[in-house]
């Protein structure tokens, strides 16, 4: 079915709606692709559609809108369909859900579930956002180390409904603690009468339920995992975080990152087709405003040396030029190094080496960026003007260089985020000690006017 | 086991050798950790280390390290060495390796592999690198129409050996022709005697091997699939894509994006620890003298300005300021929009819509910066100067914001890579645009000189 077809498919429900075939529809299409429809449509059509919904795939649905679209839904739902939500959704997303909604409707909800979900809920509910825990499911398979393989398969085989995988099992003892860990395939391709004590993993992969949400990431991308078991200060087992929600954290923290780099606060859990104009303002506008201060020591630099740019006003012509190639090559330095940061390319160690280098491909920049430019310089202030911005040049571009690597290391070092190294803190940055740097040669090459 | 016990293991290793002491060791650490201890020592002691260990070892080891180092080690290899280590390789790994490989040496390697993998090589080798037929794997388990659950449930028992996966099963007729896919999940929550026929689901989701890689990952994470098809220009399956390869494109293509954000040619395949000066240079230098020919129209403008620059010196102290906020709006902009074009958060159709919500943001931020900046304008050159660096501060910054939002949309219209629109081409387009701006304004304010 092509998505215009599916699209037609679900007005038409809108019209003349028919439990069954609606039922009928959700079952068969990709629920990304019918969440996406959906989004499209208003609110109060969208939830009439869902709660007719039976539980499962209301919940699946659901899964899909993005926070601000759940929460203008769930203002429409009742408590009882708010709480039926919850009991069927995946024990990660239903945490988010509920910590987002107010006090007095937690308190109506939760006694309505299950004594052990509500349970489930609030322990996870205890994970501030963006840890490891708060990402976690304890929709897990455990099995016990006296097991054998027949009986595990057949434990598996009866317990599959509502896990959030069963291709890997977690072998705990009596207190919760995580013994071993096995995957289904490894059980499958053992001998039914094997003891799952003799066969398990025991070299343990963990990731702490404190962590932040990329450490599971990186560590479920690094071993190629299906899922990681959580553990909290001890080593008793919370849950399992899952290689979709992987996913989903690589490609969120990238676009934080991204942000970040393009000198804009981070946009969490918002689209960018849905954010309201003053959502926009409020994450660009802090950045724009602190660098338009730290731009004014470039003015203040160009202040100082009023007379030489009357006596020498062509040094002027070439004043953009210089600053943003020092910008231009500080941000490709910048950005190359908090990526690398960021994915484990680089670690802090590896700075000094890396300064090394920077320092003769710098050069080799500036030097290439001076004789494409001297020549010009030549023609629109003669030789002496020319001498002096190309060797501005070169100057400027190893410091741009420099300043653009340097800043994201000396972040971390500080436990900031190296992100916030962004193209244009850099420029700015860059800027200064351009304007700063090509008067300084100025005076010194041409002499201070009188 | 520490890291730095590990270390030392290995290290110990290469003093006195001991083949069941090294594979033991190898079988019970993680393979990513091993390798990433490897990576730091010399070449031939590396090869040395990995040509003692039986094939299946040997090729997750090598699969770990980067193509340049994968070239280094395997120009050491015998070619009997070379052929063992393709025929135990991942499938999608060691086609990367051979079309790496001299015509000379593939001659000579590929007449040692059985006819299966010869055949098998040979059809991944014809599929381009990035597109997902590169990135496909042919070990995935096949099963049939006809079968009944327990007879599909033994037959994966029986083949699980050497596939990808076994997670996902794909039922294919005579003709190779996908015919539905089951998840070992759906089969072993069905009773025994159900048929494949019966259960398997058919509303496919597959690609085709000719897309760029990022569309297969871009599906995997969408629909949280494990596995995902790959088929030909009819309807033939000729492998899979597994969600651990999808994780690692999303990391390629986002750290490409980001090289290319600020203005860096993609680093493929190359750890920014290990790249020369020389890959430096050439990767950063083409965009960096690109920009330094734009910049040249900025001086070009000021050029014609020189008298009105020589009556109203105090201009020039607000060039950094005024030109660098309209490249960080528009950076901001561009990032955001390249982003989100890549994360398919934005849509080309939405381009209108977009721009109508930029301009009012842009409007109020440069309103905000106009006020920032007009008391500094006053001091620093009176009340007229200060006037036209406010208005000019709000011009250039909306005209920073627009070029930064369009030229993304621009580029994908003519389907050019939107990550192109870097913050440093966007800096120095939006320098030319906000010079001209601010001694236009000037000009039509204070007057022009005589």
């Amino acid at each position: 079915m092509t998505r215009e077809e599916l699209h037609a498919k679900i007005k038409a429900q809108l019209a003349t709606f028919d439990a069954n075939d609606w039922l009928l529809l959700v079952r068969e299409q990709q629920a990304a692709d019918i969440a996406d429809e959906l989004q499209q449509m208003e609110a109060d059509e969208v939830h009439q559609l869902l709660v007719a919904l039976p539980d499962e795939e209301l919940a699946e649905l659901f899964g899909y809108f993005t926070n601000t679209q759940q929460d203008t839904l769930l203002a429409l739902f009742t408590n009882s369909d708010k709480a039926r939500l919850l009991a069927a959704m995946a024990h990660d997303e239903r945490v988010d859900i509920y910590n987002r909604l107010s006090s007095e409707i937690q308190s109506k909800i939760l006694p309505k579930l299950a004594k052990k979900e509500q349970e489930d809920i609030l322990r996870l509910a205890a994970y501030e956002e963006g840890t490891v825990g708060a990402l976690a499911t304890s929709a897990y398979v455990a099995i016990r180390a006296h097991m054998s393989v027949g009986e595990a398969l057949q434990y598996v085989r009866s317990h599959a409904a509502g896990m959030e995988t069963i291709y890997q099992m977690y072998i705990v003892d009596g207190k919760q603690r995580l013994l071993g860990t096995l995957s289904l395939r490894e059980l499958m391709t053992n001998e039914d009468d094997a003891l799952i004590s003799e066969i398990m993993n025991t070299e343990l992969v963990s990731v702490n339920a404190q962590d932040p949400r990329q450490v599971a990431a990186d560590m479920i991308r690094r071993y190629d995992l299906l899922a990681l078991p959580v553990i909290n200060g001890g080593d008793k087992l919370i849950g399992i975080v899952t290689v979709d929600d992987a996913m989903d954290v690589d490609v969120e923290e990238s676009t934080e990152d991204f942000h970040k780099g393009g000198g804009t606060l981070a946009l969490k859990d918002v689209s960018i087709r849905d954010a309201s104009t003053k959502t926009m303002f409020l994450k660009r506008a802090p950045w724009l405003l602190v660098l338009v201060f730290a731009n004014m020591f470039s003015g203040e630099v160009l202040e100082y040396y009023e007379d030489t740019i009357l006596t020498y006003v062509a040094l002027v012509f070439f004043l953009p030029l210089l600053v943003d190639s020092g910008g231009n090559a500080g941000s490709q330095s910048a950005t190359l190094m908090v990526r690398a940061l960021a994915t484990g390319d680089l670690h802090m160690r590896d700075w000094l080496k890396t300064l090394g280098r920077e320092f003769w491909v710098a050069l080799l920049l500036g030097g290439a960026m001076a004789i494409a430019v001297f020549g010009l310089g030549v023609y629109r202030g003669g030789l002496e003007i020319a001498m002096v911005v190309s060797l501005s040049m070169v100057l400027i571009v190893i410091a741009g260089s420099m300043i653009g690597m340097l800043l994201p290391f000396i972040l971390s070092k500080f436990k900031l985020d190296p992100a916030t190294a962004s193209a244009p803190l850099i420029t700015s940055i860059a800027d200064f000690v351009g304007v700063m740097l090509y008067f300084y040669i100025a005076v010194q090459m041409l002499g201070m006017p009188n």
